[in-house]
């Protein structure tokens, strides 16, 4: 509904701009109050299922509203159905950031709203991209030898690095297709992340053509099995495309050895595509940089900007040893976007499925930027110690344990009172869970690690500090109390 | 460099909240300066190849900067190597518009930051997702049988609806992939989009996969050739998999017969989707509705709320009316995603090759209740009016032909100076073409029908008025005389 004191939405035109300017400085206010207030919003979602549908209208309005009607709205419906990302008691899956330099380019982008998908629709957002890439590769100690491009999420970068494998593998599959064409086999581990299931099912291998190589007792990929495995498929007259190297896996950051497979990869010429989505900003950490050894050799490697590089989603870059393979895979020109600077200059769309693209290399630069390279090793290395801290407090409880190494900012452990089957022992880690979260003061996550229901507490937002760990720390050892007295169901103390 | 008033930056930390406040607001004014004096900026870049990229340094800063040497170096080197498809001006390829609800939306997107992989990691986003999506199914009057899926782009929905095309008619394939398999086929037309060249490639039916259908002289798909086209491959033992009918080509915006190629799709038992990733939303418009008869029997239409719907990139919407098939080709949780809420809510990871998402149904909802129905009604008429008023002048000068109908927004025409081969009235065009955009006033592209150089004028900016137009008209005219002249490489008056 118009409110009553404003003037009918004409029929043409945008917002007028004095419109915009002053809802944009109240959205402004509301965005500071948030981000400065925390304590007044709980991690986890209380919503349930449901509860936002319905108090939605089930139809669009005919007339237009007043967009103060919409924003209180927003307030009232949208707010507390939100889980809070970004707020630093957000410790679930891996942790994230839209940090004041990121959202600060997020609204530039959206007002530009241009499109880099040619060089000429937007020069400075290609050349952007390609500059600010460099930076990165150059702190993570990548060679020039790799190029780099801006995709939506990790899940899309693999899917890119393993069509470019496949390309190398067996380019008339572009062609002709898979149909007539041999077994193809990727290589991963139990710990791989399942958008490189997702990625081998959509390019059209099947989900029998991963090769699930063990791991040893840290959750690493054993080489000498993938060696093995590699020479079985040859054996038996099937086309090894593809090994992934995870350095950070998403349950437990266990870490892959990379120069190791990189040389079993190099001797067999299969590509090598690391997935570092989270952990690959700590090879910008000299003690962390020979975890990265062998990426060098590699063919690929994702990392993800928007986990733990402060940057708001979506951002996650590929950088690729091999261009020209990947524009094979991609590459097609229709005569519409043909343009005059076809050679010459790059045209991102040339490099991926997406032929539409957000301008998203301007908040990667103005992070790097407002934060600079010593900001960034020093923001990494203090998730790092917040993560030593907190396992070290694990380690001194003999009533929880420690189930994984923490190499990053991730923290595997569960609760293990004496006594009990490990089935019980899992049930009680899962009530445990579901304590802390309805806390609303902090949100964990969970996952299995040899058959085990385990905690995750999972450090990298901007503004997680030290008294937000030791709260999460205090709320686990006040309700494993609650949970082990006789009568557990009694009211929470908060 | 830290400006010498400004405190050094501190080693853990965001930007302060208070500096967040001041930064941003300066941004919103900057912004509404912006779309007040659109004439301050060329529509099409000026940028020379590399520019940018030779004016940024080779490397991150090793301190971090303040905001305001950042932003100023924002405006001194990246705004220049915009092309400014925000701006009323901007008539390429598909005019978009970031309108001022969008942007608002995209600020606190940005500032929240939340990802809407699970039900749990958002309720709100999923649901309000649920909701706005059955507004745009109803505004379009396809049937609530249809569910719907925000993803970032046509590309993305496009592969996704053929992926779940691929699971339909060879649900083996996703397990045992398709080197056993049967030689699939895809029925586009020549004037289909590329992306869904792309989609076939990268599902790993090959290139030899599509099968192209003769179109009529308006460069509709031929429906009897499509029944022919089938039964040969049948004939052959290919198995067809999918037609995709497009209403709203990107060439010239012809339409498919819906409505007999569904008659095909549904005798055949193949796969239909429908790509109106342009023209979609003039199925909101009664007297456009016919365009759009027998969308209700597609198994999946694509249409891009980014496009023409004032909703700032990305934002492309998939309707499926076999949900199950999409989630079967795509659903895969592992542990560390299960979520006790695993029945009876949605979990938006379910349907999609990408993990992670933002929140995209707040701007399409923001959009939607701030215009209204009826609003968009409005903006959307006026936009084909303006379409039309182009054309007439168009068809009114003998030196100008118009090649197409002009069924939405889009004029495709060309100058048709007497005499002179093809060839060297294409050349006339290009350089028109050129001449034009050179103005900084507008910015037109071009394609290509039947053989010929063609220029498109195509009208959806939500700030583009009839003076717009008329200017672009008048500079079309001014050049062509100019370059009709003996001495055409003189100086341009302006």
């Amino acid at each position: 509904m118009v409110s009553p004191d404003s003037d009918p939405l004409p029929a043409a035109g945008d917002m007028d701009v004095a419109e915009f300017r002053r809802e944009a400085h109240r959205v402004v206010d509301w965005i500071a109050e948030y981000l400065a207030h925390p304590e007044r919003y709980p991690v986890l979602s209380r919503a349930t299922p449901g509860g936002t549908r319905q108090a939605l209208p089930q139809g669009a309005p005919v007339q237009g509203e007043a967009f103060d009607a919409i924003f209180a709205d927003f307030e009232r419906l949208i707010v507390p159905g939100l889980t809070h990302w970004n707020l630093p008691g957000f410790f679930a899956y891996f942790a994230t950031s839209g940090s004041g330099p990121g959202v600060l380019a997020e609204m530039l982008t959206a007002a530009l709203n241009v499109q880099a998908m040619l060089w000429r629709t937007s020069p400075a957002a290609t050349e952007l991209e390609e500059v600010v890439l460099g930076w990165l590769r150059d702190l993570m100690g990548l060679p020039s030898s790799f190029g780099g491009v801006i995709y939506d999420t990790a899940s899309i970068s693999t899917l890119h690095a393993l069509a470019a494998a496949r390309e190398a593998a067996i380019p008339a599959a572009r062609q002709h297709g898979l149909a007539a064409g041999p077994q193809l086999r990727v290589y991963v581990s139990e710990h791989t992340h399942t958008s490189i299931d997702k990625a081998v099912i959509l390019l059209g291998l099947g989900a029998d053509a991963l090769v699930r190589v063990a791991v040893d007792e840290r959750g690493a990929m054993r080489p000498g099995d993938l060696a093995a495995a590699i020479a079985a498929d040859r054996a038996s007259s099937r086309l090894p495309m593809a090994v992934v190297a995870t350095v950070g896996t998403t349950s437990s950051t266990a870490v892959d050895p990379v120069a190791e497979i990189a040389g079993v990869c190099l001797r067999e010429g299969i590509w090598l595509h690391v997935d570092a989505a989270y952990a690959g900003v700590t090879a910008m950490l000299p003690e962390r940089r020979h975890l990265f050894e062998g990426s060098e050799r590699a063919d690929s490697l994702v990392v993800n900007p928007h986990k733990w590089l402060f940057t708001p989603f979506d951002l996650s870059v590929l950088f690729c040893r091999r261009m020209d393979v990947l524009r094979g895979a991609f590459s097609l020109v229709p005569e519409y976007l043909r343009s005059t600077e076809q050679t010459g200059v790059r045209n991102l769309m040339d490099t991926g499925v997406q032929l539409g693209r957000r301008f998203r290399a301007l908040k990667l630069w103005m992070v790097l930027r407002y934060f600079g390279a010593d900001g960034i090793r020093a923001r990494l290395t203090e998730h790092m110690r917040l993560a030593r801290v907190f396992a070290g407090w694990i380690d001194a409880d003999p009533l929880f344990e420690r189930v994984a190494d923490v190499p990053f900012s991730v923290v595997c452990f569960r609760w293990a009172p004496p006594g009990g089957s490990p089935e019980a022992q899992d049930s009680l880690n899962e009530r445990l869970l579901e304590a802390v979260n309805a806390s609303g003061e902090v949100f964990l996550s969970h996952t299995r690690l040899n058959g085990r229901f385990v905690l995750r507490l999972a450090i990298g937002h901007i503004r997680t500090a030290e008294g937000h760990v030791a709260r999460a720390w205090s709320l686990l050892r006040e309700h494993a109390r609650r949970l082990s007295q006789p009568s557990s169901t009694s009211a929470i103390p908060s």
